[in-house]
């Protein structure tokens, strides 16, 4: 049946069906925080795939694919029994290895290859539960520490936000210095005549990296909370394969701030940002971050509001038919990391740099 | 315009888009009971499929497709005038059979072929509106009359209940035993150490058959209001094809209970059970009604609940992906009989018995 | 995936697709009327693309493409600063002609080619605002004027009312006599015997129109508003390429009375109309207007119901199964000037025309 709704007409198309969509399986992401994983199981998606969380009995993670073998209802419908996880409709248990142990009625052996479900690596680290994105095979490196995490001095922030973008848009976004003059105008950049700076673009095997140099202290109101006195700013803002952006500023000699965000494709078009901050300042912590979270929060809010307007041009349109300029200085990187990886190919192996002039 | 919703990845898609959905249209469905059908016409949907119910001038009921030859508007929109159905749009007007009576404006002859409607024989038994499902055509049997109705000293319960499921899986699960331990936990059977029992499954033309050997009483609640004395339990699960599941019970020498889905094809993915219980036991039905209405209502809500997940599966993952085990007595044998006659293939002349061993 | 929703057995589809759906592009339609459009951007939608409206330094209205170039955010979520628009995600600033003449950051020269953006001519006329369906092309005619516009004497009442259907339904209901008797019983027609009238259909190169002989003065409440005394009728319903539906009515010697449907196809199963009522009657006009206005209300709301309907239905039989009869006067014109315009045939020279005998 075709579909109702307005399709706009072909001429009109110029996408060609382009989306910056990568499913980037060897690699780990965080799926809950540990406090999330309790005694009852947890339903999560990764790339499209629904996932069954649970704890074992010495309290490790488990992960499995979220289909009871039987008559596929999910296993995040069923309950923690001991161990392991016991579907709700007919009681098969299953192990964090995804072997079914038990299927009840039966007099015969339970353990048959048929009955066993997919899993996936976990690993618990900095308060978040880690999964493997490839089913049945093991973790070739270890999950990406945050800069900060448990420094000594340091106030620590988290907050989930979920965005309706791919990852590629909402780690572009992220990264992104120029739409925060007018999207977050009054909040972040703005309110005072542009200056001209230059931006170093690095990319190497995995990930990618702007410097910022001559960047004058932003105007806005987070900035002065951050260093009421001013002083010299460096800013870095990080990419780091496949999923995580990191954003960190020196302002003055006292001033540290890493906003890391540990992103993950929940599928296509939603993407799930762990957020973490970390700062010391000159003022302290307890002052700060009441003051801080709910500017971060309004941020959030903004960004996901044009996010979502851009996935959702990207269906109206059917692709993206964007027109980049020098401006966009991470967001081609970060896709040519992607593709590539996507694609099997071989990481660059040089290290490649350029260095832009822009108006902030 | 491609869809923008998750979608797994093809390698976790193991299904290949298999679903046990049939369409048998050279059989009887329940499409209202007699009560609902009054001076309005009623829309209902049979296999996917529109339909118009509406009595004429006898009292007959008539089912047509639920769309005017004119504008495609639907006849349930319009309304009953004397024996004939008319359009709400422009008062054209149709007799039971489909024949086009009246085009009002019209100057010529309001009768012509081009004019009609698909009409469906209708049949109205044991208070339900019986519809053939193909359309204009004769019906080559009669409707299935479940075996207790209309008997001397039975108790009669009549309930329409909704499943977002396919047909087979609604008749898997009516018929199902092994899932009442678990999923109705503490309404039916569980609570005891399991004991071993044999069951015969019979498969013949138009049916198949459980027989349940040395099955102790159930402990469960709503069988200690049957049979407060115990007594030996005679058992029997059938299946009537296309759509009657059928549990029989004998408790003691004077406690018998059947249970009959009269299923309704709606759509692939939703099916109607008009249930009939009834029974006739030592204590007395007036007592023993009440009391069991609230239990088969919980019943029927949990099942509910696992078949819409099983459904929401089958979308999820792209068609069915079941590994059934000697436990699975009646599915199989289900939709083999489904299948054959989708098919068009004679049905098997011998019938068909084994014996499994199971433990409930 | 599959759709998992019900969908007719494949024998029962007989329309083979077929929708009454044109894409008439070198066509002026009304977006929004000039009271609408003041300093905040409008989004529109026309045949399926989405639109944003603004006005110029000028006062003059703009409609571009609803994409910004860069990041395909809508640029009606953006702000009209000074003469032109800004998009909100980067602040990109466009004019009325489609030009980038701004973005934010960059050193070097922001005109380029790339960065521009789709525009459509636009016209400001009797109180809408008027848009080319072309993009980035010339106009070769002028908009539609209502012939009773700005008259001496007349009293004008204006309504937007929206549809969920084709242009082609549309237009069908608005100039479709026989329905009213039933669809709109007791508001129109109907109330007493029907009685034999003639009606002559007239198609030319961009247009058709029936003109109705020996119509007595309909008996519903709104002609004894219009016409207490009675009176001979002349009575035109006519249809103007692409959009415009026209209903004339002269009641009497001193009752004119023009109902124009000014059509906007939304996209392909939407249609707005900027509906123009301009009455000349012996009964003064503030007497009527209050008591005409919740009448054609009440038409409407039954028109759009069953105007759904027949969406509706077009969308579950997988297309139109329409059967015409002579009653149909301008339906089949309509869809035959639309189709050979869509088709890029030129129009019929001859003037062509028919009496039909009707009953009312």
């Amino acid at each position: 049946m075709r579909p109702m709704t307005a399709s706009p007409p072909n001429e009109l198309r110029s996408a060609h069906g382009h989306r910056s969509v990568a499913h980037l399986k060897d690699h780990w992401y965080v799926l809950c925080t540990s406090s999330e994983l309790r005694t009852r199981p947890l339903a999560r998606t990764l790339m499209g795939t629904p996932l069954v969380l649970f704890r074992n009995a010495n309290g490790e993670p488990g992960a499995l694919l979220d289909r009871c073998p039987h008559r596929n209802v999910p296993l995040s419908m069923g309950s923690v029994e001991g161990a392991e996880l016991q579907c709700g409709y007919h009681g098969w248990r299953f192990d964090t290895a995804g072997t079914c142990t038990t299927v009840p009625g039966l007099c015969g052996d339970p353990v048959d290859r048929a009955r066993n479900v997919a899993s996936h690596a976990c690993k618990e680290q900095d308060g978040w539960v880690w999964v493997w994105g490839e089913p049945d095979s093991e973790p070739t490196r270890e999950p990406y520490h945050p800069k900060a995490a448990g420094l000594k001095g340091y106030t620590e922030v988290r907050r989930t936000v979920d965005f309706e973008a791919t990852l590629h848009a909402t780690i572009e976004n992220a990264l992104d210095v120029p739409h925060t003059a007018f999207l977050h105008k009054g909040l972040f950049r703005g309110g005072r005549e542009p200056v001209e700076i230059r931006a170093v673009v690095t990319r190497g095997a995995d990930g990618a990296q702007v410097q910022y140099l001559d960047e004058p202290r932003p105007p806005g109101l987070a900035a002065k909370l951050l260093s009421p006195s001013g002083g010299v700013v460096t800013h870095y803002d990080r990419f780091w394969m496949p999923s995580i952006s990191e954003v960190e500023y020196n302002i003055g000699t006292e001033n540290h701030l890493v906003t890391t965000g540990i992103c993950t494709p929940v599928d296509d078009f939603h993407t799930r940002i762990y957020a973490h901050v970390a700062f010391k300042l000159r003022l302290p912590g307890w002052l700060v971050a009441p003051v801080l979270q709910p500017i971060v929060m309004k941020i959030f809010n903004q960004d996901a509001w044009v996010l979502r307007e851009q996935t959702a041009a990207s269906e109206r349109w059917d692709g993206e038919v964007y027109t980049s300029t020098e401006l966009d200085l991470m967001g081609p990187q970060v896709w040519r990391l992607m593709r590539r990886s996507q694609q099997g190919r071989p990481a660059e192996d040089d290290d490649w740099s350029k260095e832009v002039r822009l108006r902030v």
